[in-house]
């Protein structure tokens, strides 16, 4: 199977970053990990997306805050799809990260999920991957429906408090 | 090849959404569109997304503007990849359709471009189903070279006006 | 009486809808509570609604976050008036759930109160049910009665404090 | 039947009210239009709410622009349920009177719909009055599905033209 | 001396309020304080600022939150001046506050100070006050120049702490 | 009578002013206008504005858009009243304007108006110089009745058109 | 005399781009004129700056839209100082602009100017320019006498005809 | 070498004018630091700007929040480069100090940096005066490189964590 590269600008997106690791592994889909900064080390950053198709990346993720260019770098250097993961910083609430993700000019498109929406970014890329894959298409497909059965759990507890 | 669908919430967003169909046009790759309301026929766009990977469709692009719920909506029904193109409208300048399309909650990922980036939609569109298809890989690089050379012509053409 | 349905797009809305619930119980006002999801359990979301005339239902509030699809997917199900009730999320400051649940297009209105403003959720529940229900419209005239009451008493203590 | 009072803040919001006017028209719902300012003539504003449910109204209508107050103001004056229009002005894109109007203190809400939505406003208005009016929610089912079959008509016209 | 009317729409508001209290006290400055609010006792409110000038009042001030009417509604019932304090909520950081007081229509002007500012509200109120009254404009003056001591005393500080 | 002093920032600000100054006029108040830049001629506005009150001027006003520094710079050089008129300018629809001029630091208090507010600069202005000039006063008070007229005379239009 | 490297990101930000050139060729300050784009020519963008400096470049402008990357990008290449310019794009009224060139990491700032802010941007380079050289800094202070001369003209012609 | 002129507003202001501090010291630039409000002691200001150039200034950072006037009073007493530092402060989150700070009018320029950006206003500030000094730009270069190797050294912690 394809794997996923994950990069994010900082190691402070970590916190939020390793809920799109943890997603990826129960769904038994292989990543990459790597902190590559757009501004710091745009060279490895070029480097990294330039090769990945070759290297056996069929989606990559990149998670950046503030002016965040990132994902629309990586985008750049690559015909693979990137997904844009804004991450909050400490002001304007995250709504820098998601127009500076999701802005992007005709040509290179950024496909852009939530602020923090690290499980989302994860889904997304399983199910890029999974157009081809029917296994993995099942597999998601069990997991919403685990996901359905949660919430109607939930309802139950809710409906059962609350209703007489 | 698998098929892209291309979902409007009204015929009002045509104007932008026909660059889509120009690019995926430009690209050879199939599509179908149809014009289908959250609101006003949820069967009909719940329907059509429930069956669209079996109906031979890798990629869903829902376009849609204010409450632009469409592509969340189309995102429920399929777990197939979901792409959000928020149409500007009226008032709030397409704020409201940006913030409606990408911040979906956790477990149903919308893969968001700008806002009336109808282009863009269709380039993801593409970059997704070339994930497994190394011919249509080759024609979206050739169109990213194609389009290096456009700014590269540009910038000859600036360069040789202001520069003596 | 008809009842008020309580419908919120996940467990986690239920410390800000839980307000909702005293207020249409202080005035007596029969209602149910449910967790049902825009985008994980749109079935459930839609059955219910679109029943909830017939089985005694007067009014339905979708309390959700985030990109709020709830509110606008109920009011798709039934002519039923329905409250949109937008809750803050962890980004955004709740302007999100505020634009994507008050943003409609035409056709399908959703009745949406402040971000977070449960108990007035509850209120235009009760004043929607109390436009033929002239018993209820007392209630709500003898609670504006107290709630001016109230500040007027708040207004002495302050008067007696800080006026010499 | 019950009439809905619909209250605009000036005449120049006109051209946007009328279009709740042709709506409560279509749907054979009786209404009085008037033009009362929640700040130049605020007394006529009260006047009116104070009386509207003794007069034979069901639900009043506000419709404003800017610092809106004026659906607060109405509502302050009845229990009958309000709801609020936010009109789009010459500055800040309409956020300023949707702000003022949905951002209600606790106790007294206003129903508030999109900024510059008329016809969603007398749709609201309508549901409203169709809580006990099974006549009328039938005429509102009605009309959903004559929409339902316009979305449907142009569903097929785009369907026509786009997909061969 | 004239005085200054204070009201606030919610005793809440009180912690913030307390600034401009102890501002106008330190000028000698007479103020009345009272809890009215728009929606919930706007008769009182209304009586209180119709008399204001009879009763001796030379400026009003007007602290609210949220849907911010307050300033607004005392605005419309007295010419004299009337200071609009926009009090920071739960949601939206003050910005609903903020437009709903400042974006007054035509003809009813509010004399609008910063979110929060408390302290500007009542010096605004106090050089209202001193056009016509030589002795507090000097006091004024006085209090400007101690600002202004102030400033250079903590510049000092810095300068001594930081440039060697 | 003291005169109001009316500086705007650039003479593009002149069409928005002069209902400033019509204003003024209808209510025979004395003022003077000026262009002055706080940036491009801050000595001229620091100049006038510091002699201000000696020279018979009770209000200041300062219309200025974009980074509308003018408003605070007139204020921090007088202790007259300043009245903050945000222009609206090419870009950000008057939110840069109002922001710079209203969020004023605790000590020098700018009264802001809404956005290209100009008539209601003007009456503030001359609310603030009627606080001790009762035949000001009772000019204010007629202009609010005619005012009131007015709308009520549209409101009869209105009525005729459109209640049978 | 060192040169101004002037970078758009399009060749549709021209005629934003023109009034640099225009305020550069006024202090005859050299400049070469560049469309290189962040995302579709990234080498050429990173190889003009990475060797601006050796090539006789003193300062750099960037002028981009929407997801504006391009004066970051460059910034990275570069310890030459680099003036972001953003665009006003047909969304967003260049708040996406805005805040994706000015919220930069810490270790790469971009000296950001106003959205459209061209001849600041030729200016703030100027400036720049001008601190190791006198004579520069001499016509610099002669502009500013200038644009002070100007605004005293046009002060001059509106006390004319305005005041009496 | 040039010195850096640091004023701060407010001493409120220091926790994050140190950092900027900081970052010179360790580059060996000389700089003072000074707390000069641009409305409680605007001559202080002027008269420091005024003769920044001739007392070894190259550089001046104004940091300042809210109705952030610093920045720009400051650039129009010199033709020294201004960099404005806009302050984060207790409501807005930052959007009014940054509107007033970087929205400045044709002919003053303010480079403007990030929300908090101390680092970059100080990198910034010695990227100007490196312009001519060939050996502080080694260092800048250096100091690049420190941060590209501590990226990449965090990058092989995380990748050691993460990529097995």
């Amino acid at each position: 199977m394809k794997k996923v590269g994950i990069i994010m600008g900082s190691d402070s997106d970590l916190p939020v970053v390793e809920k799109a690791m943890t997603t990826l592994g129960n769904l038994d889909i292989p990543y990459e990990v790597h902190v590559f900064s757009a501004h710091r080390t745009p060279e490895e950053a070029h480097n990294f997306t330039a090769k990945a198709r070759e290297k056996g990346f069929g989606v990559i993720i990149g998670a950046a805050g503030k002016a965040a260019h990132l994902a629309g770098v990586l985008a750049a250097s690559t015909c693979l799809p990137v997904i844009g993961l804004p991450i909050k910083s400490s002001t304007m609430d995250g709504l820098d990260s998601l127009l500076s993700t999701v802005q992007m000019p005709g040509g290179i498109p950024v496909a852009t999920v939530a602020i923090n929406g690290a499980e989302n970014a994860a889904l997304l890329a399983a199910q890029i991957l999974a157009v081809e894959d029917e296994v993995l298409y099942q597999k998601l497909t069990l997991m919403r429906k685990d996901n359905k059965e949660k919430v109607l759990a939930k309802n139950r507890v809710v409906e059962e408090k609350f209703n007489k």
